[in-house]
């Protein structure tokens, strides 16, 4: 099943159903309003919303509408709680050995909390404060959960996948090492995210979920230009994994995203990157520590869509935003 | 004014207004269900609200119950946010002394994004998954802000201050070293805090509200017997530089809670400490390497209470809570 929220007006928006070609969308009346309240009372929608859905593929659902003629918001509008990993291994390797310092040492997954009280639309405009900040983006996948118990088994955790997203983890890369270094994690160098605005439950990715894992290829380009067509093929610890951690000390309420971490390939040199920085790292390392790819400035454009095996039709559909500085 | 919520049975409970001396409350009928909905209409109900205290203080509300015939949950029993600094110079110094590291270096306040889904209430038990992961408490201060831009200058953060409150900042300590080497932030080490039932506006701190400020000594009992009595005098940043930090690179939502880090004081040998780990780093530095006072085990007690100078009502209600196991 996909699922989408449109555009009403309201900070949580109206939770809609869109048909597996992405073509048309149909208001779920009268079975839950938002996906918050969904996700919350799961069990009980999830066979309403199905049908709304196989109606919808079929051609016989009651007022749908083009979805050319609505304004998606991200599938979670906001969310109690984010807590993004870092599973592709790659990306730690390429950043270590840039920067020449030893890898990170941790016995459990690197995750870290950010904000999640606002996750920007697909197509909305991403303001910053300021091009020197080292505005970059981060291509990567995450899961909505249902609610977790605290102390979690990693089928337990596997059991409480919901929904499945894409995601722009919007970075300031002026701000990640000197937060770092301090132990605390980020603040200032993890602003909003922007979310694909399709939300996947994980049977509808077909082969293109395995093993708690997105299988599929993550297309970015930066100005019309292809940046990366990365395979995320090589996710260390599978969305159960992630999930069990996070509870170890902690319950998760229904409606916390959980994400992978920017994907990341050791074919790097083919497939290109999900990142700016990982590109300049790759950059550092073949020319004696020089990197030259700028970060980006405002008016410039990323594009991300993921694509399954043999298949033209974008999974999560288009997330496509532009950099911006602050409205005066 | 002195706000808090009840339990209704919902997860955002119920917001009442408090009479000054606490004995009792009065639901906010129509004026705002939740603190959450009050904070999002600021403008709209402090007039409405004040005029219930003021009947409430008066003697002539209609519909008041006694405080000891309600259930306090937290004020805000969840945040969409929840941002804690380190502001307390003296915890610091001492943590890494005990510890023989360098002081951290920042050019910015410390802060850390933590768990904000859920803050447990002030006289809930608090359930941990294992007494040998260094349970642990932290008596510190907050303000839950309104909305704030991004990029708010000091003054503005400080306008945005809406209420005061006192938390129990919950920390497992076998986690906290090994999650600060990565750079990323707390996950394990800091599960759902504490607060003390009743949230204050800055005025109605009178004179324990000083330059962004809360001047009182945070009392703090482990099992009855005094664990520390600190004066909250050497908070290094007030909550507006707090606050404005926190925005730096993102939107405040209203309803974000900005925490103070653990009250410490440098005359430390007197007055005690607000976290065992604090305890634990004096008792290494003078008994070389040695500490002897343990964390907490399941079935111990604390309480905190913060009094202002010259008056015995505690300032935000007593905060009073069991450490449990999980209940199988």
């Amino acid at each position: 099943m996909k699922l989408a929220t449109i555009n009403d007006g309201s900070a949580d928006g109206r939770l809609v159903v869109v048909a597996r070609d992405l073509e048309h969308v149909a208001v779920a009346d009268g079975i839950a309003r938002t996906l918050q309240e969904a996700l919350e009372c799961w069990d009980d929608v999830l066979t309403p919303l199905g049908e709304v859905y196989d109606r919808l593929n079929a051609g016989t659902a009651s007022k749908t509408v083009a979805s050319s003629g609505v304004r998606f918001m991200a599938p979670l509008p906001r969310a109690w709680q984010w807590l993004d990993g870092s599973a592709f291994p790659q990306h730690g390797i390429l950043m270590a050995k840039a920067f020449d310092r030893p890898p990170i040492e941790s016995e459990w997954p690197l995750m870290y909390q950010g904000m999640s009280h606002l996750f920007h639309g697909p197509a909305d405009d991403v303001a910053f404060v300021a091009e020197g900040d080292g505005i970059d983006f981060e291509g990567e996948f995450g899961v909505i959960t249902g609610s977790v118990s605290m102390g979690a088994s990693r089928a337990e955790a596997a059991a409480a996948i919901r929904l499945v997203m894409q995601i722009n983890d919007w970075s300031l890369r002026h701000y990640a090492p000197l937060e770092m270094k301090t132990g605390f994690g980020w603040i200032l160098a993890k602003p909003a995210c922007g979310l694909a605005p399709i939300a996947l439950t994980p049977d509808e990715l077909g082969s293109a979920w395995q093993s708690q894992r997105v299988v599929a290829t993550l297309h970015v380009e930066r100005n019309g230009e292809r940046f990366g067509a990365v395979p995320a093929t090589e996710m260390e610890l599978g969305f159960d994994e992630l999930i069990a951690h996070a509870a170890r000390t902690r319950p998760l309420c229904a409606g916390t995203l959980v994400g992978s971490g920017t994907v990341s390939n050791s074919r790097y040199r083919d497939v290109g990157s999900c990142c700016i920085t990982e590109r300049r790292a790759i950059e550092m390392i073949d020319h004696a520590g020089v990197a030259s790819t700028p970060f980006l400035k405002f008016g410039e454009r990323v594009r991300m869509l993921a694509l399954g095996e043999g298949s033209e039709l974008p999974l999560f559909g288009v997330l496509d935003q532009r950099v911006t500085g602050l409205s005066s």
